[in-house]
C-alpha cells in the first residue's frame, strides 16, 4: 500500500515564500564558473533576484572562492583548458567546505570531450543538476542527443534520467514548457512539476543558465536541497509569466523578466506559482 | 556590347522574402566563434531573427561542431591563443563539409597579428567575408587603416577591395549607411547597395558582429551564397529602421532593435527594403 | 593659516561641461583590457557616453594597441593568465607613451594572487584608480576586505586609503552613494565629493567597471587628471539619476541608463551636478 502523498512534506507553495525570503534576506554570494555568453545576463538576473554575483573562473582563485562563496555554478556552456581545470578545483573546494553547487551540463550528451568533464564533475556531488531535458538524457548516458544547447526533448521524458543522476546529485530538474524537477523526501523519490513560464524564455539566450545560477544562490539559503531547487524554479517561472504580460518581443521581454525577477514578491509568487508534486514512478 | 541587366538576375527582393521564409523553417544552427564583446548579443540577435545560436570556440570540440553546425561563423575581435587554433579547425572543417562560413575580419587590416590569421583563414575560402569598409579594404591589402573596430571609409570607396577579395571568398560586403554588398552572378560581378538601417546601430557594440553571424545563417538557407548575404543585409537593414521608429537613444534602440529582427515579416520587408543591383566596374 | 580654498581651483561644474564637451568633440578611442562579465555593457556605456571602445586584451596586440589608443582600462574582474600579460603589456606601453591609464582593482585587496598583480601594475603609475571603497581599502593595504565585488565599506572610510594611494596614482576614487575622488591641486591634497547616481546602479553589475572606462575615456580629453576623473563622475552620476526618472527595476533601468549616458547634455549637467570640493585632512 503506497504511503498517502499527504504524509510527505514535498516542497509547496509555503516552502518557496519562505526560502525567497531568506534569499532577499541574506543575498548569497554566488561564484559562477560559466560560459562566455552568459556572464553578463546570469550576473544580473542574481543581482536582480536578491543574490549577489562573482564571476570568479582562473585556477589560481577558483579554490579559494568556492570556500568564500556561499554556493558555485558550474556551467559547461563553453569551456576553456582554464576554466575547466577552475571547475575542478571549485567543485571539489564546495564538496569539501559542505558548501552547495550546482552542474548545468550543456550539450554534455553530445560533445565527448566535455561530456567527459561532466562525468568527472559528478565525482564530487553537485547539490543539483539542472538542464533541459537533452541535456539530462545526454548526462544520464541515455543518449537523447540535443541540438547545440537547445531541448529537442519533452521534460517528461527526462523524468528517468533524472532519477538516475540521483546516484550522483541530491536533486535534478530539467527545464522546459513544464520543469520537472526530481528528488528525494524521507526515502521516496518525488517528482515535482512547475509550470509556467513563457514562451519567450528560451527566445532569450542564456536565460536556462541564469536559472542554474539562481538555483545555486537557492541551495544556499533554503533548508533543503529540493527546496531550494523548487523555490528557484518557481521564481524564475512566474517572473517569466509576469515580464510576458509586458513584452511580447525577445529585446523587451529580457529587460521586463530581470525587473520582475526583482519585483516578484509573496503575493505574485502565491497568486501565480504552479506546482504539482507526486511520487516519481 | 555589354549584356542588359534584366538577364542577370541578382537578388531581389522576392529573394529575400523567401530566405526569410527558409530562416524561420529550418532555424540554422550557426557555431560562432567570436569576440567576448558580442556574445550575447549575436545569441540574441540569431535567436531572435530565427536562427539557433551555438558559441563552441574550444581547440578541443570547434572543428567537430563545424560538422554538426548549418553554418560557421568567425569574428576575429578578441582572439585568443586557443581561440585562433579552433578558428583554423573550424574553418577548415566547414570547408571540407561543404558548410558555409563567414569572416568577420575586425581590424585585421591594422594589428599585424590578426592580420596574419585573417590572411591564413581566407586559405579555407570562406562563402562571406563581412566587415565594414575599412577593413575590407585593411583585408585586401589596400591599407585603408581603420581606427579600432570603426569605419572610418565610407562603404562605396571599399568596393575596388571587395571585389578583390572575391578570389577568395565567394561573396564580400562592406557595412555602412549604405550597404555594399559584391558577388557573381552568371559570370558577372554584381554590385548590390542595400540602403536604410539606422545612425543608431554603430552606437550599439556588436551590432556589425551580429550581422555577420545572421549572414552564416541566411548563407545555410539560401540557394546560393549571395542571396543569402543580401537577405541577412536586408532583414537586419529594416529591422534598424523599425527599430528607430520606437526608439532614440542606443540603450532603448538594442532591446527594440532585437524585438524588430524577431517581428519583422514579410510584409515589412517588401514595405522597407531598398535594394539596388549594378554591374560592378 | 590654511590657504583660502576659494584660491585653490577644484574642478565644477564649468570643468565638468568643458570636458564633456571635449569627449563628444574627440571620441577617443579607449582600450580596454576587462572582466568577462563587463565587456558588453562597458562597450555600450563608452559609446552612448561618446568614445569609441575596442577591448584589444591578448599578449600579442595588447602594447601596440595601447600605443594606437587614447586611453587604457585595466579591470582585475577576472584575470586569465593570458590576459594578465596583456595589462603589464599595456600599462607599460601607456605610460611610456605618455596615454593616460586607469586601474579597477576589482577584489584585489581580497584575493592574493590579483592582489600582487595589482601591486606589480601600481609600477606602471596609473593616472586614477577607481574602485569600491572596500577596493580602495584593499589597495591600500589596509585590509578592508571585500564581499566579492561590492562594496561592504562607506565611500567617506576609504578617503584615507585613497590619499594613501596618491604615492601611486595621479587620483583615486572610490564609489558609492557618494563618489570621494581625491588627487592633487596646485600642491593640495583635495577631496571632492560627488553625490546623486542611483540605488539602481550596484544593482546592475558591471556599471562600476563601466565608469572605470569611462575615467580613462575623460582623462585623454580633459586638461587634467583630477578634472577627467570628476567630469566622468559627474556625467556618470547624472545619467543614472535621469535613467531612474524614468525606470524603477534593474532590467529597464540598465537600458534607460545608456540612453542617458548618451542623452545628457550641459543643461542637464549643470542642473543636476552635487560637487562639493574641499581639502583632504
Amino acid at each position: 500500500m503506497p504511503l498517502a502523498l499527504s504524509a510527505v512534506h514535498a516542497p509547496g507553495i509555503d516552502d518557496v515564500v519562505a526560502a525567497h525570503h531568506a534569499l532577499r534576506a541574506r543575498r548569497p554570494l554566488v561564484q559562477c564558473l560559466t560560459n562566455s555568453v552568459s556572464t553578463n545576463f546570469m550576473a544580473n538576473a542574481l543581482l536582480a533576484a536578491g543574490a549577489s554575483p562573482a564571476m570568479v573562473d582562473n585556477p589560481e582563485e577558483a579554490g579559494l572562492f568556492a570556500g568564500i562563496a556561499d554556493a558555485v555554478l558550474i556551467n559547461l556552456g563553453t569551456p576553456t583548458q582554464a576554466q575547466v581545470a577552475s571547475m575542478r578545483l571549485a567543485a571539489e573546494a564546495a564538496q569539501q567546505a559542505g558548501k552547495p553547487w550546482v552542474l548545468d551540463p550543456i550539450a554534455a550528451g553530445g560533445l565527448p570531450w566535455r561530456g567527459g568533464i561532466a562525468a568527472e564533475l559528478l565525482h564530487f556531488k553537485p547539490t543539483a543538476i539542472r538542464g533541459n531535458a537533452s541535456e539530462v538524457i545526454g548526462l544520464a548516458g541515455l543518449g537523447g542527443g540535443g541540438k547545440g544547447v537547445e531541448s529537442s526533448a519533452d521534460p517528461s521524458a527526462a523524468v528517468g534520467a533524472a532519477v538516475e543522476l540521483l546516484a550522483h546529485a541530491a536533486t535534478v530538474s530539467a527545464s522546459g514548457p513544464v520543469d520537472h524537477v526530481v528528488g528525494d523526501v524521507a526515502g521516496r523519490t518525488m517528482l515535482i512539476r512547475i509550470a509556467g513560464g513563457s514562451a519567450l524564455l528560451p527566445r532569450v539566450t542564456a536565460t536556462g543558465c541564469a536559472l542554474g545560477a539562481l538555483v545555486a544562490a537557492y541551495a544556499s539559503v533554503a533548508p533543503d536541497a529540493l527546496t531550494g531547487l523548487v523555490a528557484a524554479h518557481v521564481h524564475f517561472s512566474v517572473a517569466a509569466e509576469m515580464a510576458e504580460d509586458l513584452a511580447k518581443h525577445p529585446g523587451s521581454f529580457a529587460a521586463a523578466f530581470i525587473d520582475a525577477l526583482d519585483s516578484v514578491d509573496a503575493g505574485q509568487l502565491r497568486a501565480r506559482a504552479r506546482i504539482a508534486a507526486a511520487e516519481a514512478l
